[in-house]
């Protein structure tokens, strides 16, 4: 009976796309569920997978909105590599 | 001051829709608020209710993603009453 | 493919009590299942509820911690009708 | 190492804005990290914001859908006040 | 950025354990994390996992308390191979 | 309406506490909700507030439990400033 909500930013992995596609989806639904049954036993057909995608906007990390963040710590890494 | 959150997936009750309807939506805050008010005396202007309607895509169950789980149980039944 | 997650105060219906009982949670289980139902259309057997009982301390409502915005909310109720 | 959870109804803070702005959720964002920085010494890096946006009609507050529980309050104020 | 929220029923593996052991939880991080990195490049130090135990009673499937509802099916499911 | 959801390990913030301490909780209250009123004009009264508590075990970070990967974290730092 689990339930595993995956909540991620809403990003493709290529830069052609602009989000999670159906068979990403597809991946991490039977791995998280495959996961659950190998470690707890849990049938796959007791399992919930829900994901949901969220804006760049509205997921913050250190303080900013996502993308800002990366570019600061990029650019720290950048700075630090120079 | 109970907090409901239903995640239910974007489908309609009738072929000729694609979602959950503002009327169905009502009756399940009516609802789901009055059963709170009536099991644990909670007055209903202490109840928050959030519907989340998640896309089929989004949604896992039995490791496939939800459309494909219902086939293949769709399935598995018809072959056992065939 | 419902899930419902209840968050209440972690409280008893009567003072003798100081949680919500198995009956309570039962009844809140099978409410919440038969409006899925009633309202959606959904089977009994594809909706998931999960109760989360939450310390009065760590619930805020007003700003406040619950118990203290419950006693201002009673003592400013009680002004005005004096 | 906090995650913050910001659910709020899909609404402008002025009458010409459907819903909240890339500034508001910035502040937002940056508000409760500090918040958790001053309180309990978590480091921004390690703090992670979600605001997530609800359609008014998915939103029960009253047994009733937001905007009617608001007309509702605002009747009840105004009787009052008569 | 992924943040994966796990909630499973306060049970054990085996029949000694009354809930799941550090080191399941372990395996759980490190197999969700990794499932987030290989199907989605998400980096494993920005990535959060939280497991959420859930008391049995407090876990409702079919309309019944979670062992009820165990019960219910192996019983149906006795019936039917007998 | 918000609804805030604030997720922290079951930790105190001096060596002589295990947990966040009852005041702390209220100043975390206290600020989330001054913080929607003053961004987006959210009454304190409509703003519910729930602190979850996650043991260390229960969180994941890098792929590891939390206190594993904070001992990683600092011993690379460590080697990398010796």
């Amino acid at each position: 009976m689990p339930i595993v909500n995956i909540q991620v930013t809403r990003e493709g992995t290529t830069p052609d796309r602009d989000s999670v596609t159906a068979e990403e989806k597809a991946a991490l639904i039977k791995g998280v569920s495959e996961l659950l049954l190998k470690v707890l036993n849990k049938p796959l057909e007791s399992t919930f997978v829900v994901i949901d995608e969220v804006d760049t906007d509205n997921w913050g990390w250190g303080g900013l909105p996502a993308l800002e963040y990366r570019r600061k710590v990029a650019a720290q890494k950048a700075a630090a590599e120079s």
